[in-house]
């Protein structure tokens, strides 16, 4: 096979890609195409990882009781959460809207299978948590790849990775790694809810690259 | 501003993207064009973060020194990993090549600012492991954008994380994430080198997809 070219105007939209990309909340609630689902979570799993160990379980909640009940996690764990605020600060956190757990027609949960065969633990022994990682990087992809087809994609990370597991029915040795709500957006945005609501700038990148 | 349309021949050159998407070892040592390299870093720190928070760190080593002492650590590193095969699977993991330390042009460790005061901890009061993945996020945006530009990157993470803030001169509360090694690759690869060797092959995505 030969290399494909990248031309300008490629990566101009590769670019319009990363700005038009949020972490969304409010969803419609009509279907996802399940053909462009399954194609995304394809191209995911063309994600690297470490030795080719392919860690990420995707496990779609399908069954109304288990995403009730995920929404009480939510809830009880937000609640904490909003504890840690006064004031201003925590009446603009009470009204973010923060999951589409209820509204997104499709609820994915995503693990890492931390003691998987696959690979045979090539380049994970120093660091054994670079198995997570690569699911990480799975989820941004499929995060891209959904916006790329005007889909959005929400991290939901206000949840008990404890009982997470327990919950779903998967192995209990597989690590929680976030849980993601998908849907067509109620609207694309290229500025986050955050830097709209006042609650936290975007900074220039120099500040965060040291020359040593 | 109006939202882009992505169309099908985007979206084709974008799966060839993430086709043509390498963990590359093998790279040439001529540099990278630095204000590229800045454009992808800018597009990394347009990557989500948990809260807002971009506790992404990039610390770009330019000491000949603690580039030598890094392989070192590698090498160190990579010989207890290797003592974990036997027989011809030792065989073909000593073959195999695991880093461009030595001949990248450009080397940048990555670190997560997990303490940050940016985005005020909001979302990651119940995990706070979100502010790395955050990071990760970063480092697979950096990738891909790095690649639309015929660039390669290659993470290493047979490095130990609690001797890199020391050597960098870096906060110690920083949590080491990998160390990328950028430049221009010696040849593009639709085919990660782990398949090529018969390492690991890749897996069917519904192996990795369950439903509940």
């Amino acid at each position: 096979m030969i290399s494909p070219i990248f031309n300008d105007n490629f990566r101009k939209k590769f670019h319009e890609l990363l700005t038009w990309r949020r972490d969304v909340r409010r969803f419609r609630t009509d279907p996802v195409d399940e053909t462009i689902l399954d194609d995304c979570l394809q191209m995911a799993c063309q994600g690297p990882s470490v030795g080719n160990s392919q860690p990420w379980r995707f496990v779609r909640i399908q069954n109304s009781e288990r995403r009730d009940k995920l929404t009480d996690y939510f809830k009880a764990e937000n609640k904490k959460a909003l504890s840690d605020f006064d004031g201003e600060e925590a009446a603009l956190y009470a009204r973010l809207k923060l999951s589409g757990l209820q509204e997104a027609p499709v609820q994915i949960s995503v693990f890492a299978d931390i003691n998987t065969d696959i690979g045979k633990g090539l380049g994970s022994k120093t660091m054994p948590e670079t198995k997570i990682y690569s699911v990480i990087a799975a989820i941004q992809i499929l995060w891209l790849a959904l916006r790329s087809h005007d889909i959005g994609l929400g991290w939901v990370s206000i949840l008990p990775p404890e009982k997470m597991a327990g919950l779903l029915d998967v192995d209990t040795n597989w690590v929680f790694v976030g849980h993601l709500c998908i849907g067509h957006p109620e609207e694309q945005a290229d500025t986050p809810e955050l830097v709209k609501e006042g609650w936290q700038e975007r900074l220039p990148m120099d500040r965060f690259l040291l020359q040593r």
